[in-house]
């Protein structure tokens, strides 16, 4: 199986201890946002993560490389991402470190229990239903779309899930912010540190990386700006190490 | 009274309109916090607007400067500093377009009145009792730390005294974001802007500008970073447009 592409899939490298990864260019691809949130997302020697809508796999498969994490389980509702990811996580002779499920961010507690985990990851759909044009593609449209899921969904969820003092860490879109940190503080996940992506020095932010931990005290340190171009298709060194080239 | 300076006062030019400004320097001295506020604030052409907490008088002398507002209120509780604040206005001969009046944050809206200004600026105590040395000079440590009152407090009767679609401007520390949303949210206040303010480009923002809006649907814009110091002692283009030089 392991080496079975199916129609429009490709492998490509991750520049992570010769990982590799299946992506489908008409359906399903990771974005610079994953990239990023696995830079940022913290996941301590002897800890457990879960990350929540995976898609391709890619925020799992990265945290397995980067960091001293003990075990890494990843959610998706779409059939055929959670198949190409296991594929991913096979190809890479993860099976032991990465499981893949199925199943609905809506139910996510209770498929996995109560204060089950150290981290949640999740790279959620940024548009609510009202937010310009639906994909005509659905497997994209329910990526981006809360089609299937609500951003209150991922938070409640994430919060009953996470220990006390667990860590969660989401990408987002800026506009969302003030949305985000008071669902977030409906649910006890308390907003710890954010860093705001700007593709240019000078243009506003269009990524927000998130930590929120479950029961801590207001206090929230937000980071040096992270650009991503230092000139058109020049990326700045920050974003080259994130990268790992 | 004009030009009678009491023990360590002193005039300083403003750049804006010959404008010029009382200082005490062991007591009352205006920061790169209120003038940032003061570039980042709109007021319309006709527009009422209100600044609670007002210090030396440096938000509404540089507004009345800068738009076409019709006329500035500001409430300072400190007399000796309200009655610095007045002086200026004077010096300035605003009289008519600035009022500077003694009271207490926690009573504006009894003595303002309900939905009665289109817009709020405040540049209020960053510090709760709790965060650090409280300043033993007692006119800057009631600047600087919620002794007289609190961010609810502020953000409370700013709600009250703001008309539907109201505009409140707020300059604070980005520590405090998520607890800023957070009350916002709770008074109707919808953060539609924001600003971070950053030292030097590679630095964590020091400063937050905060737009929200009474009664406004959740959607906020935030900027590119704004950035002090090209290199030390020389600040960003950016920065010598807003003080004027």
């Amino acid at each position: 199986m392991m080496n079975k592409l199916l129609e429009n899939e490709r492998i490509d490298d991750l520049h992570r201890n010769h990982y590799k990864i299946i992506q489908n260019t008409k359906k399903f691809c990771f974005g610079m946002d994953a990239v990023l949130l696995s830079g940022f997302a913290r996941v301590k020697e002897g800890e457990t993560a879960l990350d929540l809508g995976t898609g391709t796999g890619i925020i799992p498969i990265l945290l397995e490389a980067k960091t001293k994490g003990k075990h890494f389980s990843a959610l998706e509702i779409q059939e055929e991402s959670a198949f190409m990811a296991k594929r991913s996580v096979e190809l890479n002779n993860l099976q032991d470190k990465i499981d893949i499920i199925i199943g609905d961010i809506k139910e996510a507690s209770k498929i996995f229990g109560a204060a089950s985990f150290d981290v949640i990851t999740t790279n959620p759909p940024y548009m609510t239903d009202n937010h310009g044009l639906v994909n005509p593609n659905k497997e994209k449209a329910i990526a981006r779309h809360e089609l299937l899921c609500s951003l209150e969904d991922v938070i409640r969820e994430s919060s009953k899930i996470l220990k006390t003092n667990g860590r969660f860490y989401m990408v987002h879109r800026p506009f969302r912010l003030a949305e985000i940190i008071v669902i977030m503080e409906k649910y006890k996940l308390e907003p710890k540190h954010m860093c705001f992506v700007h593709p240019y020095i000078n243009k506003e932010p269009n990524m927000v990386l998130i930590e929120a931990m479950k029961g801590a005290k207001p206090r929230v340190t937000i980071d040096a700006p992270l650009i991503v171009y230092k000139e058109p298709g020049v990326y700045t060194d920050e974003i080259y190490d994130i990268y790992g080239y």
